[in-house]
């Protein structure tokens, strides 16, 4: 397990890569502290912020501010807000912005916004002179817990999501939690979607711990800033012994195999699931497929499931608004993922509550029968 | 300095970087081998061969029978010749198309082509689901002896040549020296100012080797055979001790500053200079200057300007057809220079015949003499 280092109300989790070994600082009030956290890590640096059109008219001016006075130039790019940013024209027009501001290769590229602002610049970061500085300021729930976090970049491809990217790790991540109480409600709920997830893979304390506190960590606090240094210690524990993503890595996509499927069959239309919902139901999912494996008993399932409900959640196929899913669409969506490997199915499922364990080899066929069940199931 | 192992007419060259170690077979028929080397690396696999409108109707069909013979079903995809082909619209064309082949991560993108075509499927195979296999099969000298060698990849941005793309290096090269044979003498001769740079930078009996040689290597033979691997081993030498280009991966500019600005102030027309022009001109100014310093005798410079003559490379700026150029024109471009750094010129200068060293701090104001002088020079 990553240590937590805490002082005053901020944490520090640190991600051990060897040579590329990084901090994530969390806390409120981190983004006041930014210029100097990068100034004392990276002096004399200019910096090329990326952000999108809901952050920057919230935080854009203040961030520019925070870096004059620690000495930092900085230019800004401002993206559309959404998935559709994560595309080959958007990327070459934040390269293109990044090499005319003259940036050189010591120089900084900063994202400031959520998981598709950081996995777009981060990816620019990686490419222009053959990788800059990278510095990750994410502003989502999502992106705190989960996307600033491992070094995964990419954008997508008509063909896919995530079909086009490089591993490549930031210098530092500041995860400022105050700034999370702009988001949408619906937002954050789809970032605690993957805050549960963490629990569910193999800390049934943290899942109880979420249980009795998801109502201070909604409203903000010490609790909130507690769940997501949590969520980045997992994941730098996960993301230190398997760096590429060759394997155990796999585990973090408990409920993603059929979250993946969800979304592409809502054709990634957010008005009726964005990415987060997918999980909830895919983790719902995968709880309930794996009790009617019998591995794990059905009082355990419904527990992973009711936690979801509580917090306002979706759990079931059935609340996708839209026209209605069928089994066949559903396969096809996940023989498509590119989890599947040489034609093989592979599932992360659980023997128990925080018991999370890498499943290949699972038939299509019982796949396909469960998921008949569940989308005759009342909505 | 990087063995060299030789096996009947062809050697063998390895690459070592830890983990991501690999070989560099040079020969004559190393094309009709290529099925076999890569299946034995890598069984199971499936390609996609990326190439270009001038090397498919000489080479693809063969490529593809002898990889079928091998049991590695390919597709390919064909590019327009030339350094235009090195844009990030052809990278995603590129890109599309080995993902529209359903190509997992394990299978590989080919590059059989110069270096264009090397720097491009290159970069794809870096980014199509965060890096794919990757094997390069360089169709030009220049492609021989350097750009397969390395692993740098990348395009061009309308703001500067290689300004976007990464490390990433190939899993083999597979150098057939006898397809150098249908290159034009021209594009031939130009690669030849690379492996004459080799010398030039740190090995003068190689040097003189070349002077007694050239002809035979010109003519194929092996003369050629051993002239690539050296130049291989040299390339393999200098990535080893510095994967990123951080530090005295340098010395392999020589020539390139020069080079580099004269064929942008060419704009970059290839009727009026290709590179390998670029740098045999360069490394002749390089050594000029050296002597104008006082660093290396005026004979020494002679006898390294006058091999390039002897094979018909350039080696004075007015040697360019079309307008001439300015001291402030050639200035400028070299202050645009990427091995610029902070405001000062750098340069790689001699000390003698293949004793090259990086010079740092070298004042613009002694540039532009020299310079000045060069373009009174007559034609
Ligand atoms: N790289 C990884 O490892 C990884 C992991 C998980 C997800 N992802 C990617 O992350 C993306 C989803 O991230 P996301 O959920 O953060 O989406 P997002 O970046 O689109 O942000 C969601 C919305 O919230 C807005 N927003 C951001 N910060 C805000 C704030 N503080 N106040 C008000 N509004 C704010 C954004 O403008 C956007 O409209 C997906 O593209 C997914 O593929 C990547
Ligand atoms: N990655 C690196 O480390 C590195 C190093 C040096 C140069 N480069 C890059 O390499 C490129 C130049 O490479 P190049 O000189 O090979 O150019 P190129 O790839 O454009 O090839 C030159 C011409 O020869 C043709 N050709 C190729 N093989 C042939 C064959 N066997 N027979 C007949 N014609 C053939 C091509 O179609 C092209 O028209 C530049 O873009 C340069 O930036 C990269
Ligand atoms: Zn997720
Ligand atoms: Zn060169």
């Amino acid at each position: 397990m990553t240590d937590i280092q805490a002082s005053g109300a901020s944490k520090t989790v640190r991600v051990e890569l060897g040579a590329r070994s990084y901090d994530i600082l969390i806390g409120p009030g981190i983004l006041a502290r930014a210029g100097e956290e990068i100034a004392r890590r990276a002096p004399g640096i200019r910096a090329a912020i990326v952000t999108d059109e809901t952050v920057a008219p919230l935080y854009l001016a203040r961030m520019q501010d925070v870096l004059r006075q620690a000495g930092i130039a900085s230019s800004a790019i401002v993206m559309p807000a959404g998935e559709a940013t994560k595309s080959l024209s958007c990327l070459g027009e934040v390269v293109d912005s990044v090499l005319a501001d003259r940036l050189e290769r010591g120089d900084t590229v900063i994202a400031l916004g959520g998981g598709v602002i950081g996995d777009l610049a981060g990816f620019a970061a990686g490419i222009v002179r053959r990788g800059m500085r990278f510095i990750q300021i994410p502003t989502t729930l999502l992106a705190q817990v989960d996307s600033s976090v491992g070094g995964k970049t990419g954008i997508n491809s008509p063909r896919g999501k995530n079909l086009i990217g490089v591993f490549y790790q930031p210098q530092l991540v500041l995860a400022d939690t105050e700034v999370l109480s702009t988001l949408s409600p619906r937002e954050f709920r789809a970032g605690y979607a993957e805050v549960v997830k963490y629990g569910l893979i193999d800390q049934p304390e943290f899942f109880e711990w979420l249980e009795q506190h998801h109502a201070a960590v909604f409203a903000g606090g010490p609790e909130r800033v507690e769940a997501v240094a949590r969520c980045c210690a997992a994941k730098a524990a996960v993301v230190a012994g398997d760096e590429q993503e060759h394997g155990n890595r796999a585990l973090l996509n408990l409920g993603h195999t059929f979250g993946h499927a969800l979304e592409a069959a809502a054709n990634y239309d957010s008005a009726r699931l964005v990415h987060g919902e997918g999980v909830a139901i895919g983790m719902a999912l995968a709880h309930r497929f794996s009790a009617q494996l019998g591995l794990i008993s059905g009082q355990d399932a419904t527990r992973a499931v009711r936690h979801l409900q509580t917090v306002g959640l979706p759990t079931e196929i059935s609340q996708i608004p839209g026209p209605r899913f069928t089994v066949d669409l559903l396969m096809d969506k996940i023989a498509q993922d590119k989890k599947v490997s040489k034609g093989k199915l592979t599932f992360i499922l659980t023997r128990g509550l925080g018991q999370s364990f890498v499943a290949r080899d699972i038939s299509a066929e019982k796949v396909s029968e469960f998921l008949a069940g569940q989308l005759d199931a009342p909505a």
